[in-house]
């Protein structure tokens, strides 16, 4: 897996701060984006975003560019619906060579990783044939596994990725999506550290308690 | 693959038609509801969508329960962001038996359908042994194919499903999402006759025009 | 202010019920829309909503009609995004004679009161005289006051309307909209009862604990 | 009115030139970022956009600080809900002295214009001396009309700001908000000349032909 931040808002807190700042001022948020300082900035997105005004950091965008990921994970992405996706199309663009995602639990035991590489291997082979005999790509691709391998683009404000942090990067999510989040959290934190200083599941509040949990659980207990 | 209109708002073409009018008209919407005849209904929404105020049939919205359809088909799908999914889960749901998609072109030929049912015997052998080796649902199912079978349920507002007739009732779109539009658009038809009157692809206004078409053709020659 | 439930999916809680069954069972929400009973469909409601999973009462929607309210209302209103509006025009409906809407607080003294009066009669003098002098209403409706009357019709889905209610029934929210919040919840809980049980403000997780609240504190106390 | 563009995603066309190509290419928009001349990308972005492909440009976001705009043009604006607004509050920011918008055609007559400004200069003493009883702002506002001043942070990506322009650019949308938008679309034209060459009313395609409309005709005979 491979995820790199290629885009954003330039400043994303100091957008942010003055966006809050101009609902509250008779001054716009224009004059006040050279004037703020750190110091401000950081005072204002606390409070604001502590109030749950979460709205003023929709104006600071994120554009990621994600690659060896699986189907099986861009099917759940794209359901987050505020955001903007561009993904390689299997309609027009042939898979020569087996390029799949392999889960952590198949790869610890040999016998499994065998039977799992082995019908990847048929599914490749599968699919050629089928291009072969003149199936055209958008059909053959019916062969093609969850676990094949694709590309993106995604792009997300602030606002929806904190929603998205909240929900991927919890124990509840998949592995594979909840890797990928943990990543992007990262590569926003260097960029915005205010807006997403608190991001990620909210364990304090979680809404499954019952669902057995080693994070939360080292959460309470200070270990993480 | 099987459609089903399983709820609408009711008289959905009632409804948008007196939102309409009660942006133009001192009187309400809910005083215009009872009032409006058919005959205005009718004029009312002919009049408003030709300007291409196109808000006003939001207020109608209609739920579609899909089956026998491929996860190929609902990942282009859920592209479609202004709309609801509650999608049958692979995390979830374990999938006993082979229950799958065949395109139209595999199924032509004889020794295709058989190398492809083949392959998906062999796919569900993958997946049910992976899970007997203590492979969870969610992991074992990165064997299953983009054929697999899944059941969805669907909300769109009807400017939305006007959107979504224009560009997935197009000989440009995957034949598959394409035969459920056309089942979808059927069915819509039947409760909202005057808002879907013209739905469908947008063929005297092709944007691409170069695509090689049957339909376009036979449109332009007065057939379909 | 007049606010009445003018359209809605028949059956709100069964059918966001077997939109949430859907996911995590081999059968259809089709099949299932029939065959669910009135206990399965609270408790399934219950779990699901108690877990998070708000998508699934997005298959629900709600038309009111809503008069009598000003725009300063609106204007707050329309800032809720995932929501469809038909609003009564200025630009096209001429407001003949005044026609608004009066704070509490106004009312509660006679001489504010009559000052109020005063203004808004001069108001619509003023907005006479110039479409007398041949101003176009878009234009002449720049004297129009916020306090000036409206009527909209407001189409939202149970997810969205939860969050609505959530903000605008809050002592937090103004009070026009929060008496429009409220009315419109009463209205919703009586075709849906289960999906809006607990729907209204969040008093025992208040953001701003610090703001001074009655019904926050009478819920403390038992009283509300 | 000023309209200011204070931060927006850099490079607009590369970015969105690379989301488009990554969909068709085995490579990934982050490869694809460093190697794509400027050649490339106007050709790459006129294509996608013409084939009607515009979710690519939704990658690129702009936003716009506003002030000296009345708040009868922001009630119009904030109905565009696939954008971000931080608005300047008449809840909790006092507005000392009459600032307001006059339109044109009220400017153009003296006895108009004075009648103008006089109701102006007593909406804001009715205002003042209601702050002065006792009443609070949320509610003193009641009385200040459409024409107020207000100053608002929007934000919109790019697909959005071609629907935005293709509407609010034309000469059948009111004359404040017209006049916003070519300034908007002067703006992002310099930064993304690409994504925006074409962007503006579609005179071409008028959706209401029999509307009188001098820039149509002009566009017809050349002249604009």
């Amino acid at each position: 897996m491979e995820v790199k931040l290629i885009n954003y808002s330039p400043e994303p807190d100091r957008t942010c701060a003055v966006a809050a700042l101009g609902c509250h001022s008779p001054k716009t948020s224009g004059d006040l984006i050279k004037e703020l300082t750190e110091k401000k900035i950081t005072r204002v997105l606390r409070e604001t975003m502590k109030r749950g005004h979460l709205s003023v950091v929709e104006h600071a965008s994120f554009t990621f560019s994600v690659s060896g990921i699986s189907r099986a994970l861009t099917h759940q992405l794209v359901r987050h619906r505020i955001a903007s996706y561009s993904q390689q199309s299997q309609r027009y663009v042939k898979l020569d060579s087996p390029t799949f995602v392999t889960p952590p639990i198949v790869e610890k035991d040999k016998g499994t990783l065998d039977e799992y590489n082995e019908f990847m291997k048929y599914a490749w082979e599968t699919y050629g044939s089928l291009l072969k005999k003149g199936v055209p790509a958008e059909d053959a691709r019916f062969v093609l596994p969850n676990a094949t391998n694709t590309s993106i683009t995604i792009t997300m404000n602030a606002r929806e990725l904190l929603h998205f942090f909240e929900l991927r990067c919890c124990m509840r999510a998949q592995w594979e999506i909840r890797q990928m989040a943990w990543i992007m959290l990262e590569e926003v934190k260097k960029v915005a550290p205010i807006i997403f200083e608190n991001a990620g599941p909210p364990c304090d509040n979680c809404p499954e308690p019952e669902f057995p949990c080693e994070v939360r659980n080292n959460a309470k207990t200070g270990k993480r």
